[in-house]
């Protein structure tokens, strides 16, 4: 099968890969309806992370199975499925606390490799969410979304306890912080305040349902977002970048006794604990429980009432994957849809 | 009046200080029954936080109100009262949220002195809680903990999210960490873990409510709270010292999707964001906003059904301050009492 390496920084391309097989009798195989680039990918393309031999690349993925091990009870041959970054087996204890990327026996499917025509999804009970039926092809896009992007974008609102009556700031117009917006929307945030300087993403935010747009960044941001609350900062404040400075950026901008959710994957973050102390602040986030709000997130693109795929502004064949990274990294697109 | 103060690390004493007065109209004047020495006092006195001048000491006190100022219309001459650390309004928006040690009107009642003889409190209707007739003189130790150690550690258990069912660990054997062992066990907590290799502060961390007790400090501490949790780390981890290596022990005894307190006032900390982000913890902490507690509390030690007032192991006037300060420095106290 066809299937995405990077064996370099900058150099992504497609080559044939052994076709997955079954290896665990908890797997299952699935053949790609569409996959993706992700943020994250453009770590290592931009050098930032290692880049480990000709390592697959992608962790996103909505698909038909195709085949089941011999321990796979509850999804099917035939069944539109949707996974996340993490394979986790969701009967664990911290599972069931709902923190299924961090299963005691998760797998990383980005080692696996996703932005291919089929892949091997460790866990397959555990792991896959299917449709209640297949769907129409135009709301694949909002399903892929809801792989990584729109769970993570979930999260970070979860985890900055978004909701009624209060204000909520986003730290990154990335297609996370974007879905960020459309989560605290659904989460019933009074106020939702999109920090941004890109126009078609500033456009898309109000769209998902922010507010307010803040241009500026930094000490200048966080001064914006002071004054649009009364001196205090905001109630929530979702990171989604990953920096020291967008970091520092969220913290300071969130009112004592305020939530901070960091979704942003961290590189070279250093917290300092006296600021952090003082700021009275609420610390949560990672890699995101997709897993967790899957359930939910199916529902509400099935009967459509979230609309998460308008994220995807460039769709290209599997084949074309190099344009699409050069595309995100040159943020020419939000995010790139393959397919395969 | 006589009071403390510090003119050079390792220097306390006690002088003739000018008799505090009535200055802002929301003032109240109290004269102390009890009042103690702090950790806290013991960055200074160790020479890790810089020494002010002859900066006057004490932050922690009970007693009878003297006199108050015309826009004081709650707090009377002659009750009992307790307040905290941070004087607060309890009226802004961030003391209605619970934070009153954030208040957009907080004083720092350091700067004021509390170990002396008479102090001035600003803010005295947001301040001070009063009893509801004069305590006996037995129960004035336990209110005087609930001044500062004992809402610290509440804050923490609070902040920890420790309650039914959990398992929570308390790194700290001081003061507030040994109370914060009482509030696991007032908040319902299943099993408390207290971190500590000395044998009196075992003790009383087990008449606290304790159930177990790991020695081992670091790395070996946190596989020892591993061990006693199936591998996966405590729900819930108060911290209560505040070093780089409390904090660490802290976040890494602690499960995905866990809960670290922290109130140990964080010195040199940093916290490494990528590591952080991993462990999928919260982290919430700071300056106690013990106001929020103190009606509650008050209740308790009224109606003996806590008795925080065992950690004072030292009982000394205030002019004998300088032994307390030392006690306290060598271990040999865990907290002193001075009686002005």
């Amino acid at each position: 099968m066809r299937g995405v390496v990077m064996p370099a920084p900058g150099d992504v391309r497609v080559v044939d890969r052994e076709d997955p097989k079954i290896i665990e009798p908890t797997d299952a195989i699935i053949r790609l309806s569409a996959t993706c680039v992700c943020g994250s990918d453009m770590w290592p393309y931009r050098g930032i992370e290692p880049v480990h031999g000709s390592a697959p690349m992608g962790h996103e993925y909505v698909g038909i199975v195709e085949e089941v091990g011999s321990a796979v009870s509850t999804i099917k041959p035939g069944q539109f499925v949707i996974g996340s970054f993490f394979a986790s087996d969701n009967t664990c204890e911290i599972c069931q606390a709902g923190y299924q990327s961090s299963c005691i026996h998760r797998e990383l499917m980005g080692t696996i490799g996703t932005q291919a025509e089929v892949a091997r999804v460790p866990l397959a009970d555990g792991t896959l969410v299917a449709t209640p039926d297949q769907p129409p092809a135009e709301l694949i896009p909002s399903f892929l979304a809801s792989s990584d992007v729109l769970g993570t974008g979930w999260f970070g609102a979860v985890a900055a306890e978004a909701g009624p009556g209060k204000t909520v700031a986003v730290v990154g117009d990335g297609a996370v912080g974007l879905l960020a917006v459309l989560a605290a929307r659904q989460l019933g945030a009074e106020r939702i305040i999109a920090m941004s300087r890109h126009e078609p993403r500033q456009k898309l935010a109000l769209e998902f349902g922010a507010t307010d747009i803040v241009e500026e960044r930094g000490d200048e941001g966080v001064a914006r977002i002071k004054e649009l609350t009364s001196g205090l900062g905001a109630h929530s404040v979702i990171e989604a970048v990953g920096t020291q400075e967008s970091m520092m950026q969220a913290i300071r901008s969130t009112r004592p006794g305020g939530h901070v959710g960091y979704v942003g994957v961290a590189h070279d973050v250093e917290l300092p604990g006296e600021e952090m102390f003082f700021s009275h602040v609420h610390l949560h986030g990672g890699p995101a429980p997709v897993r967790r709000f899957l359930p939910q997130l199916v529902d509400l693109i099935w009967n459509r009432e979230i609309d998460p795929g308008k994220v995807f502004d460039l769709t290209l064949p599997l084949e074309e994957v190099a344009e699409g990274y050069r595309a995100m990294d040159e943020r020419r697109a939000i995010k790139p849809l393959l397919l395969p």
